[in-house]
């Protein structure tokens, strides 16, 4: 059977999938991206994954791997939420162990990709997709098209200052917006909120380290004033910026995915209610904010995967 | 000779120009927008104007205009910087009378097609025109293409929010671009700084009403403090944007053209201070500011012309 490859390099988690044509992932596994603090030894590991989880009753045509800040020359640049700095040479390093074609992109580019192939994108030709994990990714396709940019690092939305005097991001961009919208932004508005009120919350037993996403979500449905102050805010914020991006691109949907977006209504209703707010009159009624339609499927491992079929 | 009329529907003055195939503008007329107060009337002005400067010896194929609020079916709606409300049928109304056919998109867009057939884009796949008139219009051009949007209300820049609580704009968008950044945004910066200051300026003798942009440069030369400090504060704030915008479809270049833009250097050396500023790593050096390479030749009708040789 002829299948596919493909990786997702995450912050926090590498995932890594056999991937039929039809989009079923056959066999996949996963392994913690922090715990390994050379590029190297990262390689290494990735390859000793994929000779884990394949097998001579299938065909490998090719691996497409979704990272963040890929370039349009298969490296990864300054990553912000990366071990390893520098320019790394992914493409060529990993062809040389594997003997198979490797295919990069920006990992929301992926999602983006996955989400027109398989998910709530099929048959749109403008839209825009939220990467809501260690930090805050995006793909915005226009025309039918990924807009890539010059080089390659187009729709880098996580590095946009919403504030000039705003938290820093990993990249020392001030108000940069993935600071308050990710994985990592709502863990810091929860101590914003401990440090603004001081009603009671699981959240006073808890240190950042400590903290997780779905423990938040939890917490919301336990009724825990911090948490559903902090989904507020966060929604408040990606709103007002969703609504900005559209004057941009006008986008006729918005798909969110990723950790953050897996609390479900405690973030898409605070988003939908200020993203209407501040949305133009002529664009209301036009442009639909939705979760992933892939999201038990993995769509970061089939963007990655699509990525192959779209280039043998 | 075959030629074609290009028109340019500014929020001040209205621009009519008969354009050959080479781009030479061959006879060109104007009036001022706001002197029409009911659409039919205006209608009837542009009909004489075709009639004055059009005559046996040229051959006209077609009419293209930009106007600001184009859709993609041929309507102005809700435009903020004009006279008129509701959804104005432009194209059906103007056929009827002239008996050719009739090209509109949004004035932007026109402009960075005329620069991407005649101007500074030449030959570029990735770049942004921000034209600063009576507002702030954008055009983008995105793997070659412009970017439209779902229903052609994408690049609607001048209504980018860039701070919450700030300047209304016409559609009421607080802290909307174009309300800093514009012919109007600077004259309203001008108001800021003679309350914030109490140095002497010649600005002190003129009323907000009775004040040019052409003033501001004039007096920006004779080392007028406010004047300076005019440029200073909406060279500042169009850098941060256009750092921003960046980070959205990476153009290679960005282009200023219109009223303001006539300044020169008053807007554009801020600008590029601020821009360079606050421009993440991994752009540093990839996005050039430019001036209009069509500004004397008038790149607005040139770039309405454009639609027509584009569509015929």
């Amino acid at each position: 059977m002829k299948s596919v490859i493909g990786i997702d390099i995450g912050g926090t988690i590498t995932k890594i999938g056999i991937v039929s044509k039809e989009a079923d992932i056959l066999k996949k596994t996963s392994f913690r991206t922090k715990d390994y603090k050379d590029f190297s030894s990262y390689i290494n590991k990735i390859h000793s994954c994929i000779s884990k989880i394949t097998s001579d009753n299938i065909e490998i045509l090719g691996v497409g791997i979704g990272a963040p800040n890929a370039s349009k020359n298969g490296t990864i640049e300054t990553p912000a939420n990366l071990n390893w700095s520098g320019n790394l040479n992914l493409v060529e390093t990993l062809k040389k162990k594997i003997n198979l074609p490797v295919f990069l992109s920006n990992d929301a580019n992926c999602a983006a990709i996955g989400e027109m192939m398989y998910g709530n994108a099929k048959n749109l030709k403008d839209f825009i997709v939220i990467t809501l994990g260690t930090g805050l990714g995006s793909g915005i396709v226009s025309n039918g098209k990924l807009i890539e940019g010059y080089d390659g690092f187009a729709a880098e939305l996580g590095h946009f200052s919403i504030k000039n005097n705003g938290r820093l991001t990993g990249l020392k961009v001030k108000g940069g917006l993935e600071a308050y919208v990710s994985a990592t932004g709502i863990k810091r508005t929860i101590m914003y909120m401990l440090s603004k009120y001081m009603n009671d919350s699981i959240f006073r037993k808890i240190a950042f380290n400590d903290l997780h996403g779905e423990d938040i979500t939890k917490a919301a449905e336990n009724n825990d004033f911090i948490a559903i102050k902090a989904y507020e805010y966060t929604g408040k914020i990606l709103g007002e910026a969703l609504a900005n991006f559209v004057t941009f691109s006008q986008p006729e949907v918005i798909i969110l995915t990723g950790g953050l977006a897996h609390s479900g209504k405690w973030i898409l209703n605070p988003t939908k209610i200020s993203f209407n707010k501040n949305l133009l009159p002529f664009y209301q009624n036009k442009v639909k904010i939705l979760l992933s339609g892939l999201e038990d499927k993995d769509s970061a491992i089939l963007g990655s995967a699509a990525l192959v079929w779209k280039n043998i």
